[in-house]
């Protein structure tokens, strides 16, 4: 499926339930977190105080189940192919829609995801070890703090890439110019430093190969807030299954800077 | 002295001899290769080759010794605090101007310099260890050959400045948008995988000090095109002598990319 729209109303309708890679080409995907009233503000906050793991493309009204900054026509209770809810910071279910759970006073965000930054690396023909390798991206949980707003706080989690040198610092240049999907990398080298023991033993996903003439390079990761609201253990939160993202109907071109 | 013309009157006027290293903060500062024009061809190809080290602001038109596009009344035979004449490849003498030896055949090229890049770097709160220790930047001669263009070829010379893994990337991201005075970085971290055996052992500087959690960052160095030049051994050249370069009109801030 192309259009991002189709994407959608083939979910909306139930005829798909996959995860998204893939899907809509040059499309942004996002992550999706979905609070009560009274954590959206300290959320927020810890967004925009956190703007590498944590890029906010969208923030709907409370109890508004509609983005329309992020496309036309999208509902957040039925568009995303999987929803985990989580009641008082523990997995209580995993539904197809959550019109049935919706309630007035639910605020959604949408985060950017390293997707749109990858499409970029590939069209200046940087290859990704964990595509070539048929795997998921390795994921860390760093020493690094995030800087906490209200009730949300916790560590920085980090997806590697290794890459020669050279191609290093090509990819700092390119995602920098995308800060709307997670921007340039926050580490590279020396993983010991940030509190990474074994790049062999990923906390999340899986293990890429690091050749020896290459540098692992780390990027902040959307599973971030994740791990942070789940920790501070809100009531109730609603986030997408892993992989199973929000499609939008913006170009991923569109987030570059000049 | 912060105005350049007034700069370039001093050195113009014999007053000042001295290189120009902090001189009218802000403006682009070059460095100076002259040619016959018979080499001028190959020459301008080889900077377009290679732009990280060759980073071309200026040429003259062939006999004129004024370079408009730089400065107001830039007289290239006497605004340059220091000279070396080179003939056949070595030096022949170090003249303080070189109105005697102008010739209706001479071009000039002006090329960007590191200075410019490292205003912007110590202006986002970097500091640059080599100015800390009251040093020289180290330069060293890579294994990486230069793409070469006529009878121009020769390997690559870096600058090396150590940094922490996230100032590294800052540096890099930054220097990004400055182009015309080297760009960002050619290599990270590992110098053994560009043919340096001992960052204490630079070709030509000063070591700077490398500390346990810094990783060193290779820019390509302005002495490249000079080196390559010389070993061509061209029956004419002058250059400006190291450190003293011609101070022009530009600003800094202009170069960078948007």
């Amino acid at each position: 499926m192309k259009d991002p729209r189709e994407v959608r109303l083939a979910i909306r309708s139930g005829k798909y339930r996959g995860n998204t890679a893939g899907l809509a080409p040059g499309r942004v995907q996002g992550n999706v977190c979905i609070l009560p009233q009274e954590y959206a503000e300290d959320f927020r906050l810890f967004c925009e105080r956190n703007p590498k793991p944590c890029p906010l493309l969208a923030v709907s009204k409370p109890g508004d189940p509609m983005l329309p900054a992020l496309g036309q026509d999208i509902d957040i209770r039925t568009d995303v192919s999987g929803y985990r809810v989580f009641r008082d910071g523990r997995l209580a279910e995993e539904v197809a829609d959550i019109r049935d759970r919706w309630r007035p006073d639910l605020v959604t965000f949408v985060l950017g995801c390293s997707f749109s930054f990858e499409q970029a690396l590939m069209e200046d023909g940087l290859r990704l070890r964990y595509v070539d390798e048929g795997k998921n991206v390795p994921m860390f949980r760093t020493n690094v703090d995030t800087v906490p707003a209200g009730r949300f706080r916790g560590k920085l989690v980090v997806s590697m890439r290794p890459f020669k040198p050279a191609e290093a610092i090509r990819a700092i240049e390119i995602t920098a110019r995308y800060p709307r999907v997670h921007g340039s990398p926050v580490h590279i080298g020396r993983p010991d430093l940030i509190g990474i023991s074994d790049l062999n033993k990923p906390w999340a996903g899986d293990a890429s190969t690091v050749r020896e003439d290459e540098l692992p390079v780390f990027w902040a990761c959307g599973i971030t807030p994740q791990s942070v609201v789940l920790d501070a253990k809100p009531s109730f939160c609603i986030t997408h299954t892993p992989g199973h993202m929000l499609v939008t109907d913006l170009e991923n071109a569109s987030l570059a800077e000049a």
